[in-house]
């Protein structure tokens, strides 16, 4: 993910960084905090009041200096400007071994996100239901995608197919792609990529656990 | 994880980009492919053959230009170069409900990771085994990791002591975290943290499907 600003000034890091504050305002909540200073709140995350401050200044002025913030409000306003405090439906492409397993997974419902499509290229698979929802044709995804105002899609197909479908999927209108084939997929500038490559990620690791004595890259 | 490059030229997404053309490899041998041009390579991973070369020449060269590469050969040489040809014992700090799930995780076995050393603070964990694993006191981590020469570990533990654990780890030796706390962990320049931040992901993907138009971060 590339780390340049948008035309709004902030970054996707921004955007990672009011997720983390959400996640704990939501802790603070559960331990009947209900007024934090940004110090108190930046500080187990081991970020500073002022980028607390910069990251929500971007979407206008919360709380007061020296009186601190209501919990309940702040995280209220951050969900808000998430947009996680609406259900999202989203789409899956792909229904194999990892697709079904996707589908059949019960951690999206914590974020608002609900897979009501799913997309094969498998005669056999489509018409049938996993967990729910209905299998459809590659072919009428896109009609299903943009009647629906479908924004969010996972792919989950194989690495050949994934680049085509994503061009389908960007044409539908989809904005938002969480990507579980292992390959950069291309994009223009207004959809978002976030891959999910945990190879990558633990192959990387083991190559810095390899390593005798190596800077961090 | 920042883009710039260490003293040795290449950078962490050099290090990703030789786990893609891994995975790649092994589809193509899947499909019982011997030899293998580095455009063939590197197309449907959206990466070009020049890229592919650059990163293969950090770690010296290998297949000749115009012959193509051999399959086979190429696989165990990229092997060597990530260590995933050998097996890794790593430790998990933190048996919660997470920490469970991963130590019962068999995904790790693709990559040759093996969690072999559990360690949590609750008394009432300390002692008893979770998949095979036995779970041990925070107290007794630095030795243990210290005497088996443990490079890896994965941090499970509530956000509230994770930089703490993340501390006694760096000390112990641990040269590569895998991160599930909600948190930004500071760690020597040696030390690499991948964060596995599932939410920071999602609730980015829906901040942008949000977006009527609004360019990447």
């Amino acid at each position: 993910m590339r780390k340049r600003n948008n035309k709004n000034g902030f970054s996707l890091e921004t955007i990672k960084r009011l997720s983390l504050y959400l996640r704990n305002l939501k802790r603070l909540k559960e331990q009947d905090v209900d007024v934090i200073s940004s110090d108190k709140l930046t500080e187990l995350l081991n970020l500073t009041p002022e980028q607390f401050r910069k990251d929500l200044s971007y979407f206008g002025g919360f709380g007061k200096r020296g009186v601190g913030y209501n919990v309940e409000k702040l995280t209220e306003e951050i969900e808000n400007i998430l947009g996680v405090n609406k259900e999202w439906a989203i789409a899956i492409v792909g229904v194999g071994k990892l697709g079904s397993a996707l589908l059949g997974f019960e951690g999206f419902s914590k974020f608002n996100l609900k897979i009501k499509y799913a997309f094969d290229s498998d005669k056999n698979k489509i018409g049938k239901t996993r967990s729910g929802v209905k299998i459809e044709s590659i072919e009428s995804m896109k009609r299903t995608i943009k009647s629906n105002n479908i924004r969010i899609a996972l792919i989950s197909t194989p690495l050949d197919v994934a680049q085509e479908i994503t061009h389908k999927l960007v044409d539908s209108g989809i904005k938002s792609i969480l990507n579980f084939a292992p390959m950069v997929l291309n994009v223009p500038k207004d959809v978002l990529v976030s891959n999910v490559d945990m190879a990558s990620e633990l192959e990387s690791l083991i190559f810095f656990a390899k390593q005798k004595k190596i800077n961090k890259v």
